[in-house]
């Protein structure tokens, strides 16, 4: 990571037992982040910690000592194991106060489902003196907002659904006073070269940059993305965001062709657009992908208006019955071959009418691989009008990984070839 | 949750400051959770701090303070930014110490791979006096072990790659002179039923449930986990295992037919293992999952022995041309109906020649729904030796999840009919 923000802060604390098993991902610190992020703040810290409320209430004196913002999400609910309430009165050393008002609504919001409120949501009515109660529309869990000589501390309910509409609603517009920060953003997403080889292209990027400005690699097998941030402040916001213009510019000049987005947006949604821009149709053809190609372009909504159709052929019998691939060259070149995916992408192209076509041979593995056609083994083919193209692709990792790597180079021929199309169409 | 087990505990940290951006999930910890969970540790905390030297010691003399042991990692790398080792030897008020073997090692694996070795990997030759070398065979960074007073803080490096054999081959065997326990376990998983209803139906079993048992219900649309855990130890071992396996076969009675597993396994494995043992054969037609069906079932090793093709026909043209669908059936009944699910169904067994045919048509939204047709409609169809048969189901959430729990129904449907057919089988 290049560079670090001025710290506008807050500390996040998450209450849960479960969050510290191994089958519970703590996610909502990531929602939280993100959307503070859009105001110019950061997290300073995050913890994780169990219902117990001698651990929770020590964690939470830690934070009040040391942070001026803090976050509490979780142990709201109305169980023997939410504590959250009870740990932070004890803290400030203040105490709860039974609200009828909350009762009632918790209540009405039972009775309204044809319910009657178990004994045990009475809990949820207890506040914390001098709170300010925000209210919860998804759930029975009131929301706190704490402020004592400058120090706030928000109490949030857990479940992700009953707190992001909290946060956006009641949480952001009230840290607005705090004071916001304009944030430039761009996210670049490449594929095509790992993460050292886009580390190395854009090398002479990091010699100049803006002070403010941070720059993130994220990198998987088969995608790599660039996210650039700058908070905008001071005196000369037009300076600063030509500043930044500039380094964008500079990153997608340096990497070319490796960029298919400088908005974040994924393969399978770029290559959609430009079919729709261009008034084209697909249709895929896979073996090693196993339905993973048609699924990803299917998961783009309104994808129907372009593709068509996908085979999965996964035996060869069906490759010759569905495709058209010959017998002779499924024996003689084998299933993994260069002429076997062209075969496949002109087959379903010529079977389906669409004006582009896809396909996908290889070894996902971990079994079935050789000397000669090792694991990880795949040729992409795209059948066009006019022609096809074939690449033989050698990818690293889980048979989920070369699954996805086989998948990305194959949208992203499609993209090159769009792409060169439309630049001859607008040279004529 | 239900029942919390008697403790022995590990305080977990993760340092950097990208793991605070919305960009990065922290999952080191999910992995060491699920590694200590088998000598029958857990988490006590977890907390992520960033690199700045101040808030990292702060966090590492709070840590020391209040754990008897205590895992760090993250922050051993070559660069300024990295400075785990720095806080650590601080805290502890002792001091860095250079170790030419070290040195040398790192220059070798530079060399080895034909590179000269950077200057800045020389600061990863600096260990806390006193510590014990972890050696990293997959990366420059080696881990430390420090012990004083009967209190323990390991340091290891953060990439994933590094840090999980060195886990494994290292801590846990260094873990285990603290004590050990043999730990029960059962997944069992569940499609058919949401949370609520898994709930109601396992009431029973809470009542008398053992105290050492913890049992945790994981819901995501479509599927539903129930985790058996209990450490074995004290007097009686086999009392206690009787009584574990007491639970767990009430469990998974009380629930029936809705269980596909009590090892944890996903549904695409437990459906193609019977296929396999049954000798047959699987071909499926997709409109709205759009390839996730045959996405899912090629994600098992292996299935090609079982799975012959799958066909996505997003088009009506092609669920014509493909399927045989009649012409009139689509403009009679629309594409999403009961009669087009079973048609395409049929159509792909007699295409390809599968014993087993599935099919999904429906609206997997965001748009496309209307008053008769909603979003989320989707019929499943089942082709079999002899017979068809199609459900109606109204699915909500996402397009991914709508399209998720199609499959789900898709497979489920095809685990019953499977086990069925073994039961007559059986009975003949």
């Amino acid at each position: 990571m290049k560079n670090q923000q001025e710290r506008r802060t807050i500390e996040f604390i998450a209450v849960g037992s479960e969050l510290l098993t191994p089958y519970f991902l703590e996610t909502n610190s990531l929602f939280i982040s993100e959307k503070l992020q859009e105001l110019g703040w950061t997290l300073s810290c995050k913890t994780v910690v169990s219902d117990r409320l001698e651990e929770l209430k020590q964690v939470i004196k830690i934070a009040w000592r040391r942070s001026r913002l803090i976050l509490v999400c979780g142990g709201l609910g109305p169980t023997d194991d939410d504590r959250t309430r009870q740990a932070v009165a004890e803290v400030l050393g203040t105490r709860l106060v039974f609200r009828r008002d909350i009762l009632d609504k918790i209540r009405l919001r039972f009775e309204s489902g044809g319910l009657k409120m178990p004994a045990s949501n009475r809990r949820q009515a207890y506040v914390i003196e001098g709170a300010e109660v925000l209210e919860n529309p998804n759930g029975t869990a009131p929301g706190l907002w704490l402020e004592r000589k400058g120090r706030v501390m928000v109490l949030l309910p857990g479940p992700p659904s009953e707190l992001k509409p909290m946060v956006e609603n009641l949480v952001l517009p009230r840290l607005k006073k705090f004071g916001e920060v304009r944030v430039l953003r761009s996210v670049i997403r490449i594929t095509g070269a790992g993460e050292s080889m886009v580390e190395d292209l854009i090398r002479p990027v990091y010699k100049s940059l803006p002070a403010k400005l941070q720059l993130i690699t994220l990198a998987t097998p088969g995608d790599v993305q660039i996210r650039l941030e700058m908070p905008v402040g001071g005196g000369r916001p037009e300076a600063q965001e030509k500043a930044f213009s500039r380094v964008k510019e500079r990153v997608v000049r340096l990497l070319g062709d490796l960029v298919y987005s400088t908005e974040g947006q994924p393969l399978e949604k770029v290559v959609g657009e430009q079919l729709r821009a261009a008034g084209r149709t697909l249709a895929c053809a896979e073996s090693c992908t196993g339905g993973l190609l048609a699924n990803r372009i299917t998961n783009i909504a309104g994808s129907s208006d372009y593709f068509l159709e996908g085979l999965v052929t996964y035996s060869n019998r069906s490759k010759t019955l569905e495709l058209g691939v010959p017998e002779e060259l499924l024996g003689e070149k084998g299933a993994v071959s260069e002429e076997v995916a062209r075969a496949m992408a002109e087959g379903v192209r010529k079977k389906s009418g669409a004006d582009f076509a896809l396909s996908t041979t290889g070894i996902a593995g971990p079994g079935g691989g050789s000397q000669v056609k090792p694991v990880g083994l795949v040729y992409v083919g795209l059948a066009f009008p006019g022609g096809s193209t074939v690449t033989r692709n050698l990818f690293r990792g889980s048979r989920e990984q070369v699954k996805f790597q086989a998948t990305q180079k194959a949208l992203d021929m499609l993209r090159l070839k769009l792409r060169d199309m439309q630049k001859e169409a607008g040279l004529k």
